[in-house]
């Protein structure tokens, strides 16, 4: 079972990796981030983009994790065409510049991607991550059963953003602060990252706009999302740290996300499950909608609704609660292991 | 007759004034920028602190804008301690910086800031505009009156977000576009601009993080906002150049926000009028509850509500249409003129 080979990695061997990006070493509790999980199937030629830290403490640069669990570092290639410290610079340089990057992850070699600290493989977007809600018919349902309402279901993509201060490492710890929220819950999602930038993109041309997937964590502050600020969602969807992505980014010509297993899991144990197969909005018709009046730019970061299985629908509702380990995967991509935890208000 | 004046200005004197900063190019279309209105009213040591593209269309740069009319150039001062291209390098340079830039406006000259092009003063924040809903009780009760509900009042801000696209330049046109929505509304407000960046900020502490006070339309796609997003307003309000924001920042010493006539003119009609005393949350409030569980961080953008007499609520309601020339005041600050503009689908 990975998972028990995963749970001890976890508490006997988190590292102290130090350097955090500066906008993320503002807003993350001091801590010990988990120690990375090696890339679990997808095919041998599969691309996964990630930013790292290296053994040692250098400074953040992009690396490719190979399917057999070691990383090559970037930063290694000669003329590489983009600046090797920043994903957004590389998803900007174009199908070259990837190809570069390819025949790199071929053919170099590296350390165990365990022995480094991957970051969110974009730590610092330039605007706040974009997100839908309700695109999953049952999670629909079980939102609409708690709060005891009976609208119809939108016709359009309800969207909402997550601050930029959310954004977290697929193995950091995630602030718990029983003064702000004590009913913070878990929301699993494929994530989109926007290649070509546009607006008024048709949906027949939407997925030449992708650059990649990757695994977003929606982390939700239900008593602030429903309750305490007028029914918009912003607040509750943007306590720091509430918002872990990655590992790494898979590229659009690598993967298919037309039906990737979900699957959420709090301490080993499966909380939310369902493919992607079953969201109502697809990625095409959720990029056309959003690009409407609004310009997309190359790093955009869309997390694409969540299935069911939250806690709040829960009979009791189930939150989470410092020391529990949340694992959120998308099955071909990856998985994210966050452990909860407490902070001073 | 200020307004006439300005009128002919606006359309004699249109420039065609040359660069854009690099995001607001990509998103704002081609067009002419009205001529810049000068300051009136505010003390003789009121500090105007702009962003600004010289005549001739040398890069952008900082300018503090006198009451006499003219701009001076930032990027002139000796060993500034800040990057004079950057507004949030000057907020984050602090005080010492700041007195400066006082030194450096009152003893300095410059040419008249009708012949440069204003851009916002923070044309590319690096993250989304922070907004709050519903904060004057008047604009509540008309907004409950077009939707036919009856909701409480909400005990704490409503907060959402504008997308980083939105952000427009105090004299430049506001993209229409038909095919997207024909209910463009207008919202003055009130714009706050973080200086001390934290989280968990106190009521009692919060007015010692706030850098200085902007004026900002937090322009609405009311069918976007409303009906056809399933209640989340992000997407309506989120159209490009849909908040143009300016002309300038006046820094907190410089300014009460408590009491401040705001005003919007539609081709010279007054049609919303109020001051900020009649805000339901105040500066200090918007700040700690946004910061709670939140870190804020300098030069933040916090749009902090709109009094009554938008568009949406009037009978019959009106919305914008090209060749409109919407005018934004908050006295004491200054204005924005932002003509209504057709764009190609």
């Amino acid at each position: 079972m990975s998972t028990r080979r995963d749970f001890l990695h976890l508490s006997a061997a988190a590292t102290a990796a130090g350097v955090l990006a500066a906008p993320a070493a503002a807003q993350a509790p001091a801590s010990s981030p988990g120690r990375p999980i090696p890339p679990a199937g997808g095919s041998q030629t599969m691309l996964r983009l990630a930013t790292f830290v290296p053994e040692g403490g250098s400074p953040p640069r992009l690396g490719a994790v190979r399917p057999d669990g070691r990383i090559i570092d970037l930063s290694r290639i000669a003329n590489p065409g983009f600046d090797p410290a920043r994903m957004v610079s590389l998803i900007e340089a174009g199908p070259a510049a990837l190809e570069r990057v390819r025949q790199a992850a071929a053919s170099g070699d590296g350390p165990s991607v365990e022995t480094v600290r991957l970051l969110a493989p974009i730590p610092a977007p330039t605007r706040n991550v974009y997100a839908v809600g309700w695109n999953y018919l049952e999670h629909f349902a079980e939102g609409q059963a708690v709060r005891g309402t009976h609208a119809e279901y939108p016709a359009h993509p309800v969207f909402f953003t997550k601050g930029v201060n959310t954004v977290n490492g697929p193995y950091d710890p995630i602030p718990y602060d029983p003064a702000v929220s004590t009913a913070i819950d878990w929301e699993v999602e494929l994530a989109v990252i926007i290649g070509k930038g546009g607006r008024n993109i048709a949906e027949s041309e939407a997925m030449d706009h992708v650059f990649g997937y990757s695994v977003i964590n929606d982390t939700t502050a239900r008593d602030l999302q429903i309750k305490l600020h007028g029914g918009q969602w912003f607040k509750g969807k943007s306590l720091d740290g509430h918002g872990p992505i990655g590992p790494w980014i898979v590229p659009a010509a690598d993967l298919d996300p037309g039906d990737l297993r979900l699957q959420t899991r709090v301490n080993g144990v499966v909380k939310q499950e369902a493919s992607t197969q079953q969201m109502y909005f697809k990625v095409a018709r959720i990029i056309a909608e959003l690009s409407h009046g609004l310009t997309l730019v190359p790093g955009d970061i869309i997390a694409t609704g969540t299935p069911p299985g939250i806690g709040n629908a829960r009979k009791p509702p189930e939150f989470l609660k410092p020391g529990d380990v949340m694992e959120t995967e998308v099955a071909g991509i990856g998985t994210l292991r966050n452990v909860i935890q407490a902070v001073p208000s």
